[in-house]
């Protein structure tokens, strides 16, 4: 029996075997995995872009800070981290959203079993890959989670440095939106603090800064 | 004086001398190019998502094939390459568009001018950062275009291959719009072969399957 090609939008894609070279079905499945993972563009996060004409994804999202990992490389609290493992994982680290969704940071109540969901997602998504690599993902997403190697700590850095950045320079739009006070933006940045110690001297720079033009209630 | 923070769509924003720890104006530079980079979320492509409802952008696009690097990465023409450089190459390649606009692969009246257009956006965009990095982004990005290195072929390979995944998977719908035939596809898969021989063997067994079934002209 051939599987039918999927091709509506809550339907995953199934690749004909007959178009794998490969019979051990290693190559299928990795094409699977590339054509699921499209749905990343598809996950709306709270942050806008900076011209204010929508809100981002989190393919983008992802696209921004692992460009960012070698231009802020020496602003690492360690510096002598493997940045092609801090790369990777940024690359992957918001797969799970694809089943879970993006939780909002100051979404308390969707933070509870954001957990769960993730870990559920994180099965889910990571096991349409060859086993190997299904591994691999694997470790490196409980890496970036557990937040205690120097590269994810420096993941998690530009993790957040990068929708603050957006705030801040769309005049807080969607801290005022959702009545957010410099306290919590605080808070959120923490990890900024254990990942790059110069980012975090910045950053807080600037919510003194949005706190005194009204941007963030303080 | 101090510069007006930009906040309208066609302006680049400018950040605050004092809003920056670093004197020597090093982390101003890498803020500005970090924010400016922004716009490459903007810059939409004739490939469309897989569940059809839109065209996707660059960013999205960039993030797609960075994450197949590893992926894919044991069907390299060539085994010993360094992935780091492909990744850093391809989250890089498309940042030119940002002035340069992405040219549709089978518009060849717009690809005649598609050298210089680039080549004058590299000049403004990568000189927007401190000069080591902006030494560093320029010969990433001529690595990439002139398409000698084994890195660079399977940087190509992989950026052939996702449009060209999304063409088949959604049953050819931009190559109908357009009017492409197969020998059109097979030119512009060509780099596949020299950057990837088993994604090449699969490609043409997707093309000769899209002709079988009219979703390409022959």
């Amino acid at each position: 029996m051939i599987p039918e090609r999927g091709k509506a939008e809550d339907a995953s894609v199934v690749v004909k075997n007959k178009r794998v070279p490969d019979p051990s079905h290693r190559f299928k499945k990795q094409i699977e995995f590339v054509l699921e993972v499209d749905k990343l563009k598809q996950i709306r996060r709270q942050t806008i872009l900076m011209d204010r004409s929508r809100r981002e994804n989190s393919a983008e999202h992802s696209w921004h800070i692992a460009l960012m990992v070698s231009l802020f490389a020496e602003y690492s609290a360690d510096s002598d981290i493997d940045l092609m493992r801090v790369i990777k994982m940024l690359l992957m680290h918001d797969l799970v959203e694809i089943d879970a969704g993006d939780t909002y940071c100051y979404d308390d109540a969707g933070r509870q079993d954001q957990t769960r969901r993730e870990e559920i997602a994180a099965r889910r998504i990571f096991g349409l890959l060859p086993e190997d690599q299904a591994s691999e993902m694997r470790s490196l997403w409980d890496e970036f989670e557990e937040r205690k190697s120097p590269e994810s700590k420096f993941a998690h850095a530009l993790d957040r440095v990068q929708p603050f950045l957006h705030n801040y320079f769309t005049d807080g739009q969607t801290w005022q939106e959702n009545n957010i006070a410099s306290h919590q933006v605080q808070d959120r940045m923490r990890p900024v603090k254990d990942g790059s110690p110069a980012l975090w001297e910045y950053v807080n720079a600037l919510i003194e800064d949005a706190v005194e033009r009204g941007l963030l209630d303080k």
